[in-house]
């Protein structure tokens, strides 16, 4: 990799943490820029026309290009490494984790960790405030998931670490700031205890 | 590809015609299978059991093994093929667009869809009625920065066609389900007609 790597993120999101957790776990130079997304850093004419007119962070950029989207962005880093099986139905089946990610996991846990975290439930909208329940059942629902499939299993893939790890883990091992009970699922919390003792694991305030 | 495929759907679903089409265009049989979603076919304990543990369509079956997430299972159709670039970028920048999809378009687009289509906006529940300005404000903006990216390219991604376009396709070309205005995005629609003209196009409804 010879293009110099650079993270537009907001350090305390998860989805930005995943990078940085790829990026580390292959040893990789990843340099970093912050962004306040509280003060709408990330939708200012100049981040919406140069880095990404979605407005949103993380975004990693390879040189002079961007890649918007942290999965994508993790996929970019891992791309001939370890933590891409090259097995045909494991990589398709890494990525259904990933996409499941992004679908089930991400809008009910991480939108209710940054609620309760950022936002504040007593300043939350009405139209939130109508969601909370769903998205508590919805993520239960996923950590089940997650904890029922680990039954047996060290990994969420083939029988190594890949991606679909490190991007489930970066917003499941904070759960608890959402007041999800990660002691309820254990093959959960064990899961959480590999990847922690992973060699240059880093954690998500480093 | 030696192993026989086929595909637990619901017809009328994008997610499940993203497969087909992906299909299609590479010329690879799917025998399929309809699930009826509206009388909970995909929640029953032998479904959980033994096709898709989250309860959903599609799921591609590969033999005895199983990949649900449409985009995961398009991707494992592709794998090889000219609908996946080579290049680690283009690659990474067409599942960007495919991450995308699933976390800022689906969930405006497709859920207003099937509000407006099936579940009759007049029998939503409070939660949901107040989620729908924010819903079609979101598919909206997806539909513009779609249309921003379009200028003055043929595809998402590198210049060709590639699942980015695919996977956008599904739910944008029947987006006037959801009284979307596809007129406003005229690079959207003639994107649309591209993909209308490709060699063994199948539409939706095939």
């Amino acid at each position: 990799m010879t293009e110099k790597l650079v993270l537009h993120e907001y350090a305390a999101s998860g989805n930005c943490y995943k990078v940085r957790l790829t990026a580390a776990l292959l040893g990789l130079p990843l340099q970093r820029r912050e962004y306040d997304i509280m003060k709408g850093e990330t939708r200012t004419p100049e981040f919406l026309q140069n880095v990404n007119a979605n407005g949103r962070i993380p975004v990693l950029q390879v040189g002079p290009r961007f890649i918007p989207e942290s999965n994508a962005a993790c996929y970019y880093l891992a791309d001939g490494s370890g933590l891409i099986p090259t097995d045909r139905f494991d990589d398709a089946d890494m990525l259904r984790w990933m996409f499941w990610e992004q679908y089930n996991h991400e809008p009910n846990i991480a939108t209710l960790r940054f609620w309760t975290g950022w936002v504040g439930l007593d300043n939350l909208s009405e139209a939130q405030r109508l969601q909370v329940p769903a998205k508590r059942e919805g993520g239960n629902a996923a950590l089940k998931l997650m904890n029922d499939h680990l039954k047996g299993r060290e990994w969420f893939v083939a029988d190594h670490l890949s991606l679909a790890d490190i991007c489930l883990f970066a917003y499941t091992h904070v759960a608890g700031g959402a007041d999800f009970r990660l002691e309820d699922y254990p093959n959960v919390s064990d899961w959480i205890g590999r990847i922690r003792n992973q060699p240059n694991f880093i954690p998500m305030n480093a």
